[in-house]
This record gives structure tokens, sequence and C-alpha cells, in this order.
């Protein structure tokens, strides 16, 4: 065991504070991770003020983490001391389900353990995140990051990023297709630049017309101001597919209308419940309304590779451990584009 | 013009009642009809008393009909007197854009024709249904039945026969497939008979224990109680596809937690807003609502050819249209195994 520096809510709905947690210490699959970013998500705040029920204080949150390797087991063969290396929302899983034979181990029927406030099976207790000086995982769950892209951008693709290019590769996005992303937060900037990178075109669809120049200059080829019954009206029976990354329950019913026979619109942040869908909005047109959580491994690492390939990372705004506090306050009020990601040197002053 | 006996709600909220109504002459691609069954269909009572809005009257309901032909046009080619044809919801379509293209009349982005309350394009009004002694209608939307199968239990394919085929061939349900049929009536019977045939494991899901022996003499292998919380439990995550045929808004989250990752529950019968959907339900698990409405007309003649093919009718109680308005009230009650079907021969008594 060792002792490390971490910042964590310490009880319920207090703010985070500094503390000392212990990490296991590394066995022949682990490999230990010197953190150097990690963004900060929205859920990250759910789960401090145990807004979902269920949190186990104290939360040391993060899952959008990314270090370079200090420590790796005796078995550990992809991965080496130096190599800069990343971690998502997950850290182990059965690894024997169907789920997880098809590299699908966010659906793993035995449950994923996640990476924060999941369950320890290590040490006991419950696991801890990443605003922390160090991780240790198991390989499977160690992903690797390109290094000729932005470091510190591309920890939120480990969490925004994922969340948004699963579905976009799951339901087959192509080239030309009529993509709409709705909302522009943390994970709608990585939809439609990922949609965009994939040759659809991108409708940003939003209720701030205040978003578009920032929509455009992201990729999105046009936006659609969804209070506006005239311009929805105009794009009725028109989408492909729709990616609606809203956080909150709401009304779907205007996108279903969207949608061209046989689409699908998937949910990626709302948990909550929905306002009332009308049946006849599904029926009439064969649509779809399904739901998609983070990805697998595999796809991660696809993505992170595509992001290699073509310079993609995440627009975000650098901050020190020790503004965390205003940060979760800025994110609740979404003000910030488009996601923080905490420097963990800071954690160090 | 030719008069013709038909009955029909004359004013908002009438009973049905007995009139005279006019039928076009027939075209060159036009096939007339003399009715021998017209099938009772819920939607034919919400019509009548303009549940959804929008009714014309007089009404002259009916989208289950089947009939012998009387007379052709020069250029129908696949139909000759005395044949044994049907007509179900639609009269035509535009037949040009992509929906009808692939043959998915019912999906026309033009809007198709339907059978009774429709745009008539040929005479100005509105269309009317099979509660009459003929009809004539365009070659394209005439359908064969096959002579070897109980020709009254026919009539109520063409509704309920399609609305629940059509999912199941759309997802393509297969053997060995766990499908759930949710509710037990009109669509619900069919849905049982056609999954059954289709060789799939078939659980009845109802709230009501009295309908598990009925359930099962229709073709399912279980029959699983919805109001049973442990039983349901049991059950979670388990389905390949659930046939969701309750006719009304309702909590469909206990349905949703049913399904496996990756499958999907299809809206046949609720127009009306649903429940809220607890969107974390469709998040774990990737899981999709969907809706389906009736189905084209190729995919109709291959339920018919089907049906032939398997020997299977619908459950019905023959009435005659004097009875109709008792029908009506036994069919709000749910009191009818499992669909009304009007010997249209009493029309001319």
């Amino acid at each position: 065991m060792s002792e490390v520096k971490a910042y964590a809510a310490h009880a319920e709905k207090e703010n985070l504070k500094p503390l000392d947690i212990e990490r296991r210490n590394v066995k022949a699959t682990d490999v230990e991770i010197d953190i150097l970013y990690c963004g900060v998500c929205h859920s990250d705040i759910h789960t401090v003020n145990d807004d979902w029920g269920g949190a186990k204080y104290p939360v040391v949150p993060g899952h959008e983490i990314v270090g370079r390797v200090l420590n790796v087991g005796d078995k550990v063969k992809n991965f080496k001391e130096g190599d800069l290396v990343g971690v998502g929302c997950m850290v182990d899983s059965c690894q024997t389900c169907d789920s997880c034979k098809e590299g699908l181990e966010q659906y793993c029927e035995n449950g994923a353990i996640m990476t924060y406030d999941g369950k320890d099976e290590h040490l006991g207790g419950h696991t801890f995140g990443g605003y922390s000086e160090k991780i240790v995982v198991d390989k499977e769950f160690v992903l690797s990051i390109p290094e000729n892209i932005d470091i510190k951008a591309t920890a939120p693709l480990l969490c925004a990023g994922i969340t948004t290019w699963s579905p976009l590769q799951h339901w087959n996005v192509k080239k030309g297709d009529k993509v709409g992303v709705i909302g522009l937060g943390g994970l709608g900037h990585m939809g439609v630049k990922f949609a965009s990178a994939m040759g659809a075109h991108v409708v940003m669809i939003t209720t701030s017309p205040s978003k578009s120049d920032d929509a455009k200059s992201l990729g999105a080829d046009s936006v659609l101001i969804s209070k506006d019954e005239k311009q929805m009206e105009e794009h009725a029976n028109s989408f492909d597919f729709l990616l609606n990354t809203v956080p909150v329950g709401h009304d779907t019913n205007p996108y279903i209308a969207l949608l061209k026979r046989d689409a699908t619109m998937v949910m990626v942040g709302a948990i909550e419940p929905l306002d009332p869908i009308h049946g006849g909005g599904l029926i009439i047109g064969r649509k779809s309304v399904a739901g998609s959580v983070i990805g697998g491994i595999k796809e991660t690492q696809e993505m992170l590779d595509f992001c290699g390939e073509h310079n993609i990372t995440c627009d975000v705004e650098m901050i020190d451990i020790q503004n965390i506090n205003d940060a979760y306050e800025r994110v609740v009020n979404s003000d910030v584009k488009y996601r923080f990601v905490i420097d963990m040197k800071s954690l160090k002053n």
C-alpha cells in the first residue's frame, strides 16, 4: 500500500478538500500511473452531491485521467515506464460475460467497476478516481494516448469523447448523413467534432442563438434554434441521426419530430425521467429513442487513435485543483467552454 | 357513380346507422369488391367518437375488408372477377416518394390515403370504409387472400395482423429469440401467433393472470404477470424483443427493464403520451423504444401468404351489422376474443 494525495468530498455535499488515500501495490497485471491531468465531468459533481443517491464518502472524483506510466507488473507487456496513458470511467469488469467478450465492458452483465465510488475488490471499500497524484489500474483498462496531440486536452476524451463517439459509430453515422447534436456542452462539443470528422452534415440544435458562432467554429455546418417553431418545422423528418446530450430530463417530442423514417435519437446525457413521449411520434415514421453509455475499451482506443490521426482534442480550460469548487459552480451554471481540466501538478503545491 | 348501402356515424358521437353512399365508377386501374366480411378495429371506435380529433362525418368505418372481386378496370391484370381479395388501412399513396418506392406506403412522405376518413381524390370529400356492400380500390392496394383458410377469420389480418407482423419482421425476430408480447387483445393475440410461428420463445406479458390459459393456447410458451415484481425481476435484461400492444399511454419503464442489451421494445398500440421514460433505463444497456404502424402492401401480401402456408387466422366473433353498437361497447370493455368481424350479408337484411 502507498499513500497518495487526493482531493475528495469527505461527507455529503461538503466541498472538495485535500485527503491522503491508499492506493494498492502494483500487482502482476497492474499499471501504476503518475496522473498529469484529470477532466471535470458533470457526473463528478452529481456524485459529490449524492444527487443520484448511493454516493460513498470520501468521494475522490475524476474519470478523465491522463498520465505517464510509473511502473508496471510482470505480466504487463503493452505498457512501459514513461508511456502516455489514459484511464476512463471503468477500472475493471468481469471479462467473461457476453458484453465483456464483445468489448463492451460498459455493459458488463456482472457490473463494471467504476473508476471512483465503485466496489474496490483489491483493498475493500470503494474506488478512488483521478483527482489524485497516482492511480493503479489493471492493464486491460489502460488506454494508449497519442503523443502528437495536446496532452492536457485529451483527458476529456476518456468520458465526454467516448460517450459521443460510441453511439455515432454504433448507429453507423457516415459521410453525408444529416446529424443533429442537441445541446452544446462538454458532450455536445465533442459530438460536433466527431460527426464532422466522420463527414456528416452536422446541425447544432440548441435553445441559445448565442451559441451559433461557437458551434460553427467547432465544425457544425448549420445551427437550428429549437425554440423557433418555424425552423423546427422546416427540418421536420429530415435527420438521419440525433445525438441528444441534454443532461437533464426534458421534452424530447420536438426532436423526435425531426427524425426521418427509421431514424434514431440517442440519449447520452439525461438519466432522469424524460417528459412524456407521444407514442404516435414514434409510430408514425417507425422512429426510435435509444440510450448509450460511454464505450468499451476497444472502441475507446479506436477513438483515441482516430483523434491522433485527425488532430482532435477537447476544448478545455485549465485549472489548479485549489480552484475545483469554483469550477464546479461554473459547470453547474454551464459557464465553461467546454471542459475543465485539472493540472495535477497543482496537487503538489 | 353507384349508390351502395353502408353503416355510418352521421354526426359526432352518434351511433352507427344505415346510410346510402356513393362509390366511384370503376376506372382502368380499379378493382370493385363485393364485401363479405369486415373486422372491427378499436380505431374505428376512436374515429366514430372523434377521440383523436379531425373525424369527418359521416364516418363509414372499417379497414379490415375481405370480399370477392366484382369487376376490374382494363389495366388490371392480377385480379379477376371472383378472386378472394382484401383491403387494409390504406387505399392510395403517392407511389413516388422513397417510402412508397421501398414498399412502405404506410410511411408515404406525401401522406397515404386511409381507407376511411381519408381525402377522396376521386369524388372529393372523404373516403368510406368497409362497413359497406362494396368498395372500389386501386389495384395497388388490393391484396390476394389465400382460399385455403377460414375466410371470415382473415379479415383482421389486414390491420391487427400486419400491425404485429411488420415489426416482428423488421426487427428480425428469429427462431429461438425470447419475445415478449405485452397485452392480449386483438393485436396481442396475433403477435403471439406470429412470433410463435416464427420459432421464437414467446412470453405473454399481461396484468391479468386470468389470461394465462388463453395465451398458452394461442402459442405462448409462458406467461409473465407484469404486476408481480418478483417475476419481473427474474426476467430482467432477458428479452430479445418486446412487442407492446397496450392501446393507451402507460408506464413502459418496467418493460424496458426486461430488455437485453441492444434490444428494442416496439410500440404498436399507444399513440398517446407514455408515462415519463427514465433516460437511465435506455442508457444502461443501450436499449431502444421504437414505434411501428401497420405495414406496406408488399409485406402485407407476404404475411397473407405466410398465413395461408401456416394456417394462421385471427380468433374472431362474428356479428351482424345490426349489432355493431353493442360490439363497440364490448370492444371498449375488452370483452372480445379477439376481434369482432361483421358478416356483411347482414347489411342486405
